[in-house]
């Protein structure tokens, strides 16, 4: 019986493999956490676009320092600072050195950064550097987080907000995104009454259309929830039509087994042996 | 220094344990998913609330089928069948049997429910029973799923789309949960532009503000975003006190190492010699 045609989670999961393509809306990054991107993102610059500090230091050459000990520090002249969120303004040559602080720009001629505590400055105007620096130590080199036209995400991830940090760091503030699927939930059965309804005996609160609803909203489903359906044929015929058509999944509940097929819509009672075959006697059969 | 005291996330964890409590409000517990409870539920009602079949069978005294086999089976009289969603409106008396569905009523003087494949009907009005059944077997008795009072959720747990349903059960649709916290995030540092503008040299797009903000809509918060802030402290205070008084929590970024304080807004250009000591010479010491 097609009816008793149970799907294993693997195989629900390939069928909705060929789920058709759900329509794309250009969100806020901000307000797109939790969708599914429509479009890969390629970051449209450099990240960092200048080289750039990742300690509070100085900038110089690093050939100035090799061979810096303890015991025999180089001397360095300390020719300015560099301001941050601007251009240095100035470069750095042979045997000097300019203050910086983390995420500072490093002038041109400079190519690395030593940390300030294994410097000391003996007056304002020289540096005494106790260590030797390699090239390019402490500094971010263009292109180092992210090159221009690299993928950053692709279309079918969903985004966190840690990807919104991302794209925010190269200027990318809003997205493509699949819009929310739209599910029907179609509740079944004659002994269902609504949650905030007294049932009378042998009835039953409806418990699917509420936690299916509820875990449609967590999944970031858009939940269209049904009246009770009657267990009748031809009713859940037309409004199983009907969600079909609005909806991009429908969810439908109740049926668990072969049932009585309209039987206990008659009046039931106890039976007397004139009666005659009861009614689910031809129904009933297999 | 004290702006340098970096505490463990424990510690961060343990310091909000005692984080002053948020206002409530009641919700639909539809659209409370993944909200916080402000107060402990308890089942209004026993669940089931009357016996109730977890299988398609017949329902009749246990003690009728003791001792039924295949080679001996028990006979019973089928006196009537249960409706769906009503109470039977008749009892099962010694040797009698009634056809019941997955969630129907058992009848009074029934204690058990034999699974349909276990038996047949020779004739409409007889019952062949080929296994003996246990007291209380395919039968979900008054409470047995939560009883009158019982603690379903504590105040503090996070309603799941399964505790919706739960709640649904027993006839519970709306929930007092704690409001959501109104998180500022304050953005500081004279290097930061908003990501939607193009930086100058030495200028960084500001990503703390998208990325906390949206880990804020993630974690269930309320963002409410500032503009970048100068590296000016009277400003800086000033905006911090504000968004204490309005917000529950305040993120405030920037502020990684000790900083010039303030030297940074002097003009910066290449320093020679006649220039006397360097700005930052006085500022920067330990």
């Amino acid at each position: 019986m097609e009816f008793f045609k149970v799907v294993s989670p693997e195989e629900a999961k390939e069928a909705l493999r060929g789920f058709r393509a759900l329509g794309t809306e250009r969100l806020s990054s901000f307000g797109a956490v939790g969708r599914v991107l429509a479009e890969d993102v390629h970051s449209p610059v450099d990240l960092p676009d200048f080289p750039r500090a990742t300690m509070d230091g100085y900038a110089f050459r690093a050939s100035d320092s090799f061979g810096a000990s303890e015991a025999i520090p180089a001397y360095l002249e300390v020719v300015g600072q560099v301001p941050m969120g601007a251009a240095p303004g100035f470069s750095v040559g042979r045997g000097e050195a300019a203050r910086i602080l983390t995420g500072g720009m490093v002038p041109e001629g400079a190519d690395a950064v030593v940390m300030e505590e294994f410097t000391s400055a003996p007056d304002a105007e020289t540096l005494e550097v106790r260590r030797p620096a390699a090239v390019g130590e402490n500094v971010l080199a263009i292109g180092d987080d992210l090159k221009k036209d690299e993928l950053i995400l692709g279309a079918g991830s969903r985004l966190r907000s840690q990807d919104v940090g991302a794209l925010a760091g190269v200027g990318v503030t809003s997205v493509e995104v699949h819009r929310r699927p739209r599910v029907a939930i179609l509740p079944t059965g004659d002994e269902l009454v609504d949650p905030r309804e007294t049932p009378c005996a042998g009835q039953v609160r409806d418990i699917n259309r509420f936690s299916l609803a509820a875990g449609v909203i967590e999944a970031g489903g858009e939940p269209e929830t049904e009246e009770i359906l009657p267990d009748d044929l031809g009713v859940i015929k037309e409004r199983l039509d009907q969600a079909v058509d609005r909806a991009d999944v429908v969810l439908i509940s109740g049926g668990s087994s072969m049932g009585l097929r309209g039987s206990h819509r008659l009046p039931m009672r106890r039976r007397s042996r004139s009666d005659g075959p009861p009614p689910w006697a031809k129904t009933f059969s297999r």
